[in-house]
């Protein structure tokens, strides 16, 4: 069997780290990358600060360039968070009939926020004879995903909480705005009234994917979205917050099933929790027959472990039934610490 | 959609608790019974110690009364530990063309310890048209999948303990004997000598389950089996040990792989271990990018998760493509709390 070929879109952190990762890995080569602005042209070893060694290099290029029939088994789309703004591109390369793994939030269940786009998608693969998935570590394992397995082993389930307390020391520039470090409480709650902080996208997704596994009907999602003030000065790499402004963001989710809270989401994200004696961790706590009191700790780091997920799934996404694709449909996520392609059914292979 | 039809075969602890699980969901029906000696002809419910209220009367019968073609949608297996002892229950199954759920352990990976018998009952199960799996609490999720899942969100993994600390208090005499509670140093030793004493089933097939999984060539398995020796006596329902006698038996598995310790599977039973300060609970560590660090405690107890493990898969079973099926090449398992039929493909439905 060919190698598993993979073109990779966008190439950010995200992107970057996929390109990264998949060039340890057996049995697979990346075959062409897509950029956009002063990363056109550029050889992708170059942007992502690898040696290329004595692989042929792989010159970074438009979508129309890079994406054709045949030319991959699938294509990594690491370049939006919700489904309305990828739903172009992604239609591009299903039309082409490559399978897609999308690093999108909303696309790790897109029935929950576009169902109208979601029911497009599904057709357009299905049209195609390839099949698309969305995940990431959150939405995509660590608040949906992880609950869904641990229901498998009760009787009865009456009410979840799925919390992940993270730092986000590790994080860049963008998250530091689009979470809110450092500006003040007034601030804050404005960017919150305007939609200026995005916060968490995930808390619909992961609700409807639990409630839609469970049998569950929720009726209503809801969330809240409140500063974490911070009584000291806290310095990560990229955010800074002085006493009495905000270092983190706090969201919480509610899934309403029968007029009943029944699934509740709780997201505390900030910069060094451990300055102020916060624990980070990833929990799943069911209430039912048994009760479930499960936590890792720490925390899996969101970046590796997005990347970790969106690369995993690549033989999954490329065996399955053409189609919309989630995490529940699937078989479980699993690394890959052997050649790629002895995970791969040779009737679903795309390069031959 | 008529109801999922299900017959149990095995009224003992785990084929009872199925029973009652089942009666509680909605979208299904307990259509028959197989049992033997004093059992046969007797009501089901009688057995199982629940009201039959105004369903209709299940009686237990042999084999040849009640499994028959079209007869069900699937058979739940409750009756042994060992592939080679399930044999040939699960082929006549099969050849009625109903699908199959086994709580054997070895049934969990049958690939294993009887790969010969896994390649029989695939091939038996795909010329009838319909699917086989065996699953559980552990082997089934603690110890194995439980890892493999947490394991997708990780670029490289080096190293992985699996460990279960459980108790023994909740199980009867079988149980006991089987783990020597109560006995002798000596005479554990000898019962392990003699192979008399059974310990914990499921280690071979959770490495290799694990090992399959992630591309690992495991080459060599092997397990110990020691004496919990109690400093106190201690009595639970069904079992007593007096100070210096045996109250649990500690069994560890080592799973190799090129010449390299790589999975430690370590499975610590007994009876009260609250008294002598022992927190159960259930542990996955994966030395890795990133780590994991994950504990559930206190652990699932193993009877209600063998249950629930049992009759929740039954939807993936039947939606499943023909063949030998195990945890790892079917959707996550799920709680049921809506409608069993809303998780079923029409098109797999054997009773229309």
């Amino acid at each position: 069997m060919q190698n598993v070929k993979v073109i990779i879109w966008g190439l950010g952190a995200m992107g970057s780290g996929m390109a990264n990762m998949l060039l340890k890995k057996k049995g697979v080569d990346i075959v062409g990358a897509v950029g956009r602005g002063a990363k056109l042209g550029k050889s992708m070893y170059e942007v992502i600060g690898t040696e290329r060694g004595d692989r042929p290099d792989v010159i970074i290029g438009t979508p129309e360039d890079i994406i054709k029939e045949k030319a991959a088994d699938v294509v990594l789309c690491c370049t939006d968070s919700f489904t309305s703004k990828a739903f172009d591109r992604l239609k591009f390369v299903l039309e082409k009939k490559i399978n897609v793994v999308s690093s999108a939030e909303e696309m790790s269940y897109p029935q929950a926020k576009e169902p109208e786009l979601a029911k497009q998608l599904d057709e357009i693969a299905k049209a195609n004879g390839v099949s698309i998935l969305g995940t990431g570590i959150n939405p995509g394992l660590i608040m949906d995903l992880l609950v869904v397995i641990m229901t498998g082993c009760c009787e009865e389930v009456e009410h979840i909480v799925s919390r992940r307390v993270n730092s986000l020391s590790p994080f860049g520039p963008a998250v530091m705005e689009e979470q809110g470090i450092g500006i003040s409480v007034d601030e804050f709650k404005k960017g919150v009234e305007t939609g200026h902080l995005a916060g968490h996208v995930g808390f619909h997704e992961s609700i409807n994917m639990i409630a839609d596994a469970i049998g569950w009907n929720v009726e209503k999602v809801t969330q809240s979205m409140d500063p974490i003030v911070t009584d000291v000065d806290r310095k990560s790499p990229y955010g800074f917050a002085k006493a009495g402004d905000v270092a983190g963001c706090a969201m919480k989710g509610f899934g309403y099933v029968d007029g009943e809270l029944k699934i509740e989401m709780d997201h505390p994200q900030q910069i060094e929790p451990e300055q102020v004696g916060v624990q980070t961790g990833d929990y799943v706590i069911i209430k039912g027959t048994p009760n479930i009191n499960m936590v890792n700790s720490p925390e899996v780091p969101g970046g590796i472990g997005t990347i970790a997920m969106c690369v995993n799934m690549i033989p999954h996404v490329i065996n399955a039934k053409p189609g919309l694709q989630t995490m529940l449909s699937l078989p479980v996520p699993r690394a890959i610490m052997g050649d790629l392609r002895d995970q791969i059914d040779p009737d679903c292979k795309i390069v031959k």
